[in-house]
């Protein structure tokens, strides 16, 4: 029987492409060859980067100018790649410091040069999106996390700001229709919403690049990455491939638009049980509620075992809240089904009434 | 029919390898769910994590204070690392230019500080190994290539060197037994002899690191990764489960002992066709000879879509040379089968008998 994946990432992915993803290591397009025991440079493999690449810009609908690449090292690097691209030596980065992944990025920042954050939700643990602060003129650039893994909260509408605007879309990216024309430099770890771990998705507007005073280390150049066409270095090549097989996968369920409303319908659910259902309470601020992670505790923690024994029991993995939070984590990708949510929800009102 | 394929990497890797991967990618050790679709914290994963890096030890017979790690961003995410975490602002790095990747090398180290080229084989195109040059004292560390992919070159003896020596072995580790205890930090991208392309292997002598007055940003530093066992970030759960297999394939033939006697008979045979048969020549000096890439061009350069089309309808795949030298290159990493090399020797005497 297959679980109800509500893994917080890597995740949950289409079952379709797994299928081929399995299929692909033995035996790539016909050719009798491994997908993974090819040269990157063969036509095979460029066709599929390629794919990859026109998928992301049709998918976000992405403006001119803009430039994908499909990169290495997760957010974690593109922590360090963006102040190494945009800061200049005697310039400020301005961050939104709404968790963990937040501050991580902004660590990196400033090993690299000044660094101003500007608004932070530490003071609640995280559990909402800062609102009333003041954006200051003349930043290189102000860094946002469009979600909050680890809490749940999530930017329903982003900053004004007449700096460059940076984006961590890790966890949400895909999930929802924005205006990609706002952002100057958007990155995504691929294993919530894209594929496995093991690439990261980058989108930039080109005409932003090669402005700073600051000598860029060969991998970490942007421009250097897009001279090669993502090829700069051997890809990773089985998690591009994977990527695209999801991206095809979106497109064919109807893009962007028609998972956004999968998801309004799968996350309302969801929050109308944990709002109902007086056994729990939900951890983020209700208006910065999170569509991908459904962040949640018990109102009396005496039943854990229970409600853990009843989930356990109905084939859910992967809801343990993050260790920073506590209580539970459902998280509801893009390729997570409705009817596993549905599954989740029948636990919760079984809980109650085992306990009532 | 199952090609025989000589790519230079990313190349052949063991077909149970390549069963198991892709059975795993449905379902991960009877736990009914992808190996792509859970958390590299599970505990299922951590495990996969641990027994890589075991083998790595067991199977190069590491010494004591050494440890392993699986990164990403390849050979060439390491070109800088090594000289973020090594090279001190007031030393000097030194580096044996044998090349195209050997300069790449040291173009990253260039921009962190000073570096001097001891020797280089440019002058005729990188077909040998230099071997007469002295070596300064007091250098922060001694960077080398083990073996040349393009050229088909490969160090047969190590320079002996009072300094760090630091040793890009990503084409051919695992080929042949090494003594580790002289080398201080190694680094392999997976996609040779190792795995599929997306992880980097590296070996670090844990008493080296932390000696400089750099600051180095977290993704960059060694003693970061460490700390966290190769999860500071989320690792490339594909790529290093698949180098565990591939190691465990390579410990069950009998370990790197074994597969250097194999590897030795491959070589000595496809050598021993190119120096008999009057339509072939090798490129590399024969001292320098390498192991994996085998280089060679014809001789007569009109009988070039003969041989083509000989080897094409052998099934054979891969062995077109580097834009760089031309000719040939059959590259006969660990898991290339005697049989294969045997079905292209057999090409180039029908070839020649063709010819004739």
């Amino acid at each position: 029987m297959k679980k109800h994946n509500f893994s917080a990432g890597p995740c949950i992915l289409p079952e379709t492409v797994l299928q081929k993803a399995s299929e692909a290591v033995l035996n790539f397009n016909g050719i009798d060859l491994s997908l993974i025991e090819i040269s990157h440079r063969s036509a095979d493999f460029v066709a599929v980067m390629d794919k990859a690449r026109a998928l992301v810009k049709e998918l976000l609908a992405l403006p001119e100018g803009y430039s994908v690449l499909f990169l290495q090292g997760g957010a974690s690097l593109e922590f360090l790649m963006a102040p190494y691209n945009l800061l200049s030596t005697e310039g400020t980065a301005g961050y939104l410091d709404t968790g963990a992944w937040s501050a991580k990025a902004l660590k990196e920042a400033r090993g690299l040069g000044k660094v101003e954050v500007l608004a932070s939700s530490k003071d609640k643990g995280y559990n909402y999106i800062p609102k009333d602060y003041n954006l200051p003129s003349g930043l290189d650039y102000l860094h946002c996390t469009s979600n909050n893994t680890i809490y749940g909260t999530q930017f329903k509408d982003f900053p004004e700001t007449d700096s460059l605007l940076v984006c961590d879309m890790s966890s949400d990216i895909f999930s929802r229709e924005l205006d990609f024309s706002k952002f100057d430099l958007v990155y995504a770890g691929a294993q919530k919403n894209m594929g496995p771990a093991g690439t990261t998705l980058v989108i930039v507007k080109e005409e932003i690049l090669g402005k700073i005073d600051r000598d860029i280390p060969s991998m970490l150049d942007y421009q250097v990455h897009l001279s090669k066409d993502s090829m700069f270095n051997t890809p990773p090549v089985f998690a591009v491939y994977v990527s695209m097989l999801t991206l095809e996968w979106l497109k064919d369920l109807g893009g962007v638009k028609a998972i956004e409303k999968i998801n309004e319908e799968k996350a309302s659910l969801l929050y109308a049980e944990i709002d109902r259902n007086p056994l729990f309470k939900g951890f983020a601020e209700v208006a910065d509620r999170s569509l991908m992670n459904v962040t949640f505790t018990l109102t009396d923690d005496t039943h854990k075992d229970l409600f853990d024994r009843l989930w356990n029991d109905a084939g859910i993995s992967g809801i343990k809240g993050h260790r920073s939070v506590g209580g539970y984590r459902a998280s509801i990708y893009n390729a997570m089904p409705l009817s596993s949510v549905q599954a989740l929800i029948d636990v919760m009102q079984a809980f109650e009434q085992q306990v009532n």
